[in-house]
């Protein structure tokens, strides 16, 4: 199953703020067995939340969407979405009471901007926010999975962390670690994991990242990854190809070719 | 003008790394007079890279691709963007002789995957890298600036730093500034911003940034930002909105409002 994360802010773009959601639910969607095939960061604007969401739909099965949750003219993300997909929206009345009762206990009006976080696309669930004010939203359409976040990290991890069971793929367990190789250059690594993600069929995922220059003083962050059926399925295939890589990295050295 | 960002690497979609690059250059291009109206993240594949550099195409005058440029596999990013745009490979000679040099000095063959790196499409110009092994690359093709740069934050942001004066756009002057605004709700701003904004004829963009939850113990943080043909009238327009702004705070408050 793949996935899609969709980033919605000028404040991104223009590098206000670190797209540090993108990574957090990157992560977390791996985890629950997704590939994240493709990431989008777009403007407060209608048409350009249509356009991703529409790119989103086409690349993945489940499409989550980050920022423009909250009160301001620019927070747009629910009623475009909605518009896109040709749903009109209606007041979910758990939230519409919430933030009644809140706005009320600070002596405040339910101005319509305030009620406006309560409005979600018919045919949808709010995800209860137990940070702030706006909840998420999660909505099925056209077999595609669509869950709507707010941007201020700890109000969507909350509320992701409420549905990562809901979402979680069944029997599929990813594993990855990393290893710190001082002294060791990422071009003599290349034939190396080649030959062995090959030799393993592959069933393993090698990636390197360059953690010194690579004629200075090199040094490499060697990554591998594997997804199985169980997690010490996908642990072993790791460890395997971890043995397979360091024991020909010596060989090498031993032959003196580094 | 516009510019569009492209990171490349699975790494950032399944969240191992945090995409600091896009923020970094979102910012270094705003600074540059542009527009920054899309940010694409795409896997370390051929067909991904090229969708990217289409639709990069499509949206902006500036497209900038971060990553995929060093010897490994899966480091496709000259290759994949010169297969999509048509255009041969050739070796760029100051590269090509720079890398058997520092190959040589480490006593270590110049194999094909090392000069790989000195590979860029023809019809462009090497941007020299001076931190790491792989340069950058400067293409003009249909009217469009493209520039393509490694991962690597250090190296990626050096190369950048030296073609900054190269592209920045003359006569467009950027300013913004925040204020933590504390005890203000955000809701409580959206009026004010939208008539501020109104006032000032759309010559100002006001965003506020929740600092903490809406109706706990809330705090906003205020941004405005202006462009304009002089840093000074930038920044004018700028205090005067702040002023405006703080202004119809103070008076909403005063007349119980809040």
């Amino acid at each position: 199953m793949r996935a899609c994360i969709i980033s919605i802010g000028n404040e991104l773009l223009r590098g206000k703020t670190v797209n540090t959601n993108a990574s957090e639910f990157g992560m977390k969607l791996t985890l629950c067995g997704y590939d994240v095939v493709r990431g989008l960061t777009v403007m407060d604007d209608s048409d350009e939340i249509a356009w991703a969401l529409e790119v989103g739909m086409e690349s993945a099965d489940l499409v989550l969407t980050t920022g423009g949750l909250g009160p301001t003219f620019d927070d747009m993300t629910v009623e475009s979405v909605s518009k896109a997909l040709g749903l009109s929206l209606t007041a979910d009345p758990v939230t519409s009471e919430r933030l009644r009762k809140r706005y009320a206990k600070l002596g405040l009006e339910p101005t319509p901007e305030r009620l406006k976080m309560a409005m979600i696309p018919e045919g949808s669930r709010a995800l209860q926010n137990p940070v702030g004010a706006a909840p998420g939203v999660f909505l099925k359409v056209h077999n595609k999975m669509i869950i709507i976040l707010p941007g201020v990290p700890e109000e969507a991890n909350a509320i992701l962390d409420s549905i990562m069971d809901e979402i979680r793929i069944r029997g599929v367990e990813y594993y990855s670690e990393s290893r710190y190789l001082k002294g060791v250059m990422e071009s003599s690594l290349v034939r190396i994991v080649n030959t062995v993600m090959k030799e393993m069929d592959s069933k393993v995922y090698i990636k390197s990242h360059p953690r010194h220059s690579e004629t200075g003083n090199p040094a490499v962050e060697l990554e591998i990854l594997a997804r199985s059926d169980t997690k010490q399925h996908a642990m072993d295939l790791v460890k395997s190809a971890f043995s397979m890589v360091l024991e020909q990295l010596n060989e090498g050295k031993n032959k003196g070719q580094e």
